[in-house]
């Protein structure tokens, strides 16, 4: 088992990757400190994997929570409702929710825990590749608003993050390679050499060979661990990990929000940032294209939705959180492996980027 | 100017008292990071202080929310509604939020301050004796959820609480009555010389004398900032601070929100805590007389209502947040200035002290 450690004073926790760890009934019961747990899933996970979770808590007392699947139940509508079941169930300050599901349960149950009585004890097992090497570790908690993607939220931190390799077994194609976007987006923006290592490893990760996916789980969540004890609440470097999702938040809010998955917007994204580096002559064109071809092998989009142009583009960005002092922050790659924030593209730039 | 300074290291802030604050421009903008700010309030205080705020506040770029005025209005859809507010005027991180009115503006603008893309900054401006004795200070926001009183919310802590007494002018008696039930909690849970002065000075206070106004208050901030710098999130010492709520988040919650006054319904806890403490021989014949007397020179309410047996304080009872384990939880003096947290309180007790 590799066992990696996310570094927050008193809210440091534990990420835990291996095949078969829903079944470790000791490792999850350390991370409950009392008696009662609320499961929240979603009805396409909880069928799979609600069981073996289930019977590796046989000493708790256990209710559960399931929502329907998509970006679209990260909704008010579906927090309250959260809020609802737990007091309906008399569930007091010394429950812990355990989220069983991809980034939108990742997301939405943390967010919960976050305002349950002001604070609840959370325990992530991420089943999709996004929320294994990105969503859930790091603290980041929301929902979403008619007006914008994860608008409301909280920097939360959970107990435990708890990867079970196998529930990747059942991990739909489209949904596996929307996790490899976030996996790319690692190598572009701070790991040259990573960036290399899944060039030359791409059809054993393709191949779901599960040595291979244990060690990009686990490169991801230490580079995320790194920038996230230095830099929690993003003020600096973390923004950083926002990497191609200025131009992707954009492309869900236009295209309306499970249209395109998350991954599948930040890989549009990151092509459109790095081509926009490549104007700024911060990369070159085998670069560019290195990043692109490496994308496209993962069968993820690579050029922008067809109804959306500059115009579009532009007015969900003004909204970003990202932005400081009313500016449009974007992330750029300088060659492969290094980045940085930039707040002065002009709109000629952009115009010229998306029409 | 009185300045006291709440400790809880990076997240310090100073608490300024005195009259004519809301005129000292600079002592507000220093609080401000950058030009934007969002004003919460209500539809009573605002017509009566907004004009003085904004004047104060004129290199600024402002607008506001305004509620209406009650308990009721602590609600998901006025939180909802900030959110949709904020983001359609284009509020960014950098905005900051000034909660201008009583408890109920300060709990629903500090969560939302919390909640607004995962954190932004704000400043309590609290214009009732409550708001500014106790629930301005410490970090607590919320929301009600109809199931239970503050059941939804985080604690997040201000930049900065400014108390204008001169707001005290205009503050209805009974809800200046209300907000000494949270002034002599302070004395009985756990400052016996303060509950001593209250009783000789309650003529002046009652006259709403600015001196004695300006110590009361220091004196409750100051309790409360030393509790609250020693324990935030209430994981031990800070539970005292509850003393009377209990039966009080129980009166309110059957009452429906808003009929009793916070403050009353805590009035009538804390004579019902201290007659438990007396069943208990913790506190004599004559403790528990003083205790009453202060609160009924105060014309706040010392019996419970007519319409609330045993029965109906516990089914709100077993919903408290502070409740552990299964168990309820109550606050109990022991003689006047000190308390304890007690988990042992039987059914039978609570049976021949309600009915």
């Amino acid at each position: 088992m590799t066992t990696l450690h996310v570094d927050l004073d008193d809210r440091s926790y534990p990420i835990y990757i291996e095949q078969g760890l829903l079944s470790q009934s000791s490792l999850i019961a350390q991370h409950i400190k009392n008696k009662r747990v609320c499961i929240i899933s979603n009805e396409v996970v909880f069928p799979l994997y609600g069981e073996s979770l289930i019977n590796s808590l046989q000493n708790f007392d256990i209710d559960s929570v399931i929502l329907r699947d998509g970006e679209q139940e990260k909704s008010l509508a579906n927090f309250d409702g959260i809020m609802t079941h737990l007091l309906e169930k008399g569930h007091g300050r010394d429950t812990t929710i355990i989220a069983l599901g991809g980034g939108v349960i990742g997301d939405i149950s943390g967010f919960a825990a976050a305002c349950y009585q002001r604070g609840i004890d959370f325990i992530q097992v991420p089943t999709t590749l996004l929320s294994q090497v990105d969503s859930s570790v790091g603290g980041k908690t929301a929902i979403n608003h008619p007006l914008g993607k994860n608008m409301v939220g909280a920097f939360y931190q959970p107990n435990a993050v708890i990867v079970d390799l196998n529930t990747l077994i059942t991990l739909p194609p489209r949904e596996f390679a929307a996790g490899m976007a976030e996996v790319i987006k690692y190598g572009i923006l701070g790991d040259a050499e990573f960036f290399e290592w899944l060039e030359q490893n791409k059809e054993s990760i393709k191949a779901k060979d599960f040595d291979t996916l244990a060690y990009v789980i686990a490169r991801c969540c230490q580079c995320k661990a790194d920038i996230v004890s230095e830099d929690e609440k993003e003020a600096g470097k973390r923004a950083l990990l926002n990497l191609g999702h200025t131009f992707g938040h954009a492309i869900e809010a236009e295209m309306g929000y499970g249209k395109w998955l998350h991954g599948e917007a930040v890989a549009t994204g990151m092509v459109l940032a790095s081509t926009l580096s490549k104007y700024r002559e911060l990369l070159s064109a085998s670069e560019l294209r290195r990043i692109i071809d490496l994308i496209t092998y993962f069968d993820l989009p690579t050029s922008s939705p067809e109804s959306m142009a500059c115009t579009e583009y532009v007015k969900h960005m003004k909204r970003d959180k990202k932005n400081l002092g009313g500016l449009m922050r974007f992330v750029l790659p300088e060659g492969i492996g290094q980045s940085h924030v930039v707040s002065d593209v002009t709109e000629e730039e952009l115009k010229q980027l998306l029409g």
